[in-house]
C-alpha cells in the first residue's frame, strides 16, 4: 500500500450505513463508498464495528449471520477493494469454527489479499457476550510508512491495550467501533487521550443511527499524535477524511515523551492476573 | 477524618499563590486560605506542586530552599492545619539526606500529624532531573470515607502509574501539580479521562502565573469517577470546592467497569521492562 502525493497518508471513515441487516443493501453502500473515498484520493476506507450485518440484532442473528473468511461475502468485499484500489477495513461477525463467532474486523489489501483479520478482545456486555468468544492475539500490520494496529470499540478503553500496542511499534491505531449513548466522553476525552499518551494516531469510526436500544453517537474522529482533532464528525451518517503525517509522531513525542520516560518497574500490579 | 454534614468529603483545592519564593509570606497565605477552606466545610485544603517555595526557580534554588519533614517550616505548617482543624496536602522541596532532594508532597491531618509524604516517580524534563531524586513508593492513606493516593504533575500522565493505585483500592486520587503550556490537554481530557478509566475522584490542583519561562495553565479540576467535571478553575489565583460522595464510585464503575473487565494476561508488554 502507498500514500498519496505526500510521503502521509489519506484515510477515509465511513460513519455508516445507519441501517444495516441486509448484506446485498450494504454490499452496494461499500462498493459507493470504496468509490468515493478512492476518488478522494484515500489509500484506505474504515467502516465500523459489525458494519457489514449490525451489531444489536441478538445473539441468534449475529450467529447465524456470521461468516467465515473464504465465505463469498468476504469474496465480494474483497472485489469491491480490488475494483476501487482502495483498502478496507470492516467488522463483521466471523465463523471461526462451527461453534466459535468472533467480533472481528477485517483488512483487506487494495489488491484484494486479507492483510489482517483482528479478533476483539474486551467483550462488552451482553450485546458481546452472549454471541461472541473473545479474541487473544493483535493484528499489527505495516500500512505505508506506518505500522497500524487494529482494536474494537471497548477495547481501546483500556489504557494499556492500547499502551501495548504503543510498545511494540504501532503508530497508528484503527479502531472500529459501535458506541452508544450515554458513552459520548469515549469518543470525546479518551480517544484523544489515547493518541496523545502514547504520540500516536488514532482512527476511530462508530456507527450512527439507533439499532434496538443502542443509540449511537457518532462522533468518528481522527487524531493526531498530540491529541488534536484532524477530522471529527457529527452524529449522523457521514463520510470523514483526513490526511496523516508520519512527522507528526515524532513531534509530538519530543513534546511528550511518555514511551521513553515509563517507569514499568513501579507499574507492579499491571503484571500478571491482580488478586483483588 | 472525618466527613462534612453527608457521608461524603468536600475537599478545597488552591489554585496559587500566583507569586512564590517567600517562605513567611506562603505561611501567611496558607494559614488565610486554610481558615477560609475549613470555614466553607472542607476537610482538605490542596495546594499545588511546590507551593511552598515556587517549582521553576532553579536547581540550585530549590536545593537551599529543600527542608527535611522534621524542619521547623514542615512544623509551622502543621500547626496551621491544627489551628483550623482542617487536612493540608502540599508540594515542597524534600531534604531527604544531605545530597537528596525531592519533588515531594506531604499530608499532614487536622491534628497537625503527617499522614502520608509523597516522592514524585516521574521527574519532567531538567526542572526536575537537575534538582530532583525520583521517588520509588506509593502514598495510600485512608481519608474519611476514601482510600486516598497521591501523585504529582508528570505522574498523572502515564496511565500505568494511575492504574496502578486504582488496583489497590485507590479511589481518591490527589495531584499537585505545575502544569504549563502546551499541555493544556492534560487537565482538559486527560485528567476526566483518568478518573473515568479507573471510576475514581481525581483532584488536580495546579498552580497559576507565570514563573520565568513556565506559564501555568491553572484549570485545577476536581473530577467525578464518571469524569464529569465537579469544580474547574479558571487561569488565574483561585480556590474552588467540591463534595465528593463515595456512592458515585459504585455507580461509574456499573455503568463501565473497566477495573473488573481488564485483560491482564494479553497486556504482556507492560510487565517488566522493554527492550525497544
Amino acid at each position: 500500500m502507498n500514500g498519496s502525493a505526500t510521503d502521509g497518508l489519506r484515510i477515509a471513515l465511513f460513519q455508516g450505513p445507519a441501517t444495516a441487516g441486509d448484506v446485498p443493501a450494504f454490499l452496494s453502500v461499500l462498493d459507493r463508498r470504496a468509490a468515493e473515498a478512492a476518488g478522494r484520493g484515500a489509500v484506505l476506507l474504515m467502516l465500523p464495528e459489525m458494519a457489514l450485518t449490525g451489531y444489536n440484532i441478538g445473539a441468534p442473528a449475529v450467529r447465524r449471520a456470521a461468516v467465515a473468511q473464504d465465505h463469498a461475502t468476504i469474496e465480494a468485499i474483497r472485489a469491491i477493494a480490488r475494483r476501487h484500489r482502495i483498502a478496507l477495513l470492516l467488522g463483521y461477525p466471523e465463523r471461526a469454527t462451527v461453534e466459535r463467532v468472533h467480533n472481528a474486523a477485517i483488512l483487506i489489501g487494495r489488491d484484494g489479499a486479507i492483510l489482517a483479520n483482528y479478533r476483539k478482545q474486551h467483550l462488552f456486555g451482553s450485546v458481546d457476550r452472549d454471541a461472541f468468544a473473545a479474541g487473544d492475539a493483535d493484528s499489527i500490520i505495516r500500512l505505508g510508512p506506518f505500522t497500524a494496529g487494529i482494536l474494537i470499540c471497548y477495547d481501546i478503553e483500556f489504557p494499556e491495550a492500547v499502551r501495548a500496542l504503543a510498545l511494540k511499534g504501532v503508530d497508528l491505531l484503527l479502531v472500529p467501533t459501535a458506541l452508544m449513548r450515554p458513552y459520548e466522553i469515549v469518543p470525546r476525552l479518551m480517544v484523544p487521550t489515547r493518541a496523545y499518551e502514547n504520540g500516536i494516531f488514532v482512527a476511530y469510526c462508530n456507527r450512527a443511527g439507533v439499532e434496538d436500544d443502542f443509540a449511537y453517537t457518532g462522533e468518528s474522529c481522527v487524531v493526531a499524535p498530540d491529541g488534536s482533532i484532524l477530522a471529527r464528525a457529527g452524529s449522523g451518517e457521514e463520510m470523514i477524511l483526513a490526511d496523516l503525517d508520519p512527522a507528526a509522531i515524532a513531534e509530538a513525542r519530543a513534546l511528550a515523551p511518555y514511551l521513553d520516560e515509563r517507569r514499568p518497574e513501579i507499574y507492579g500490579p499491571l503484571s500478571g492476573v491482580i488478586e483483588r
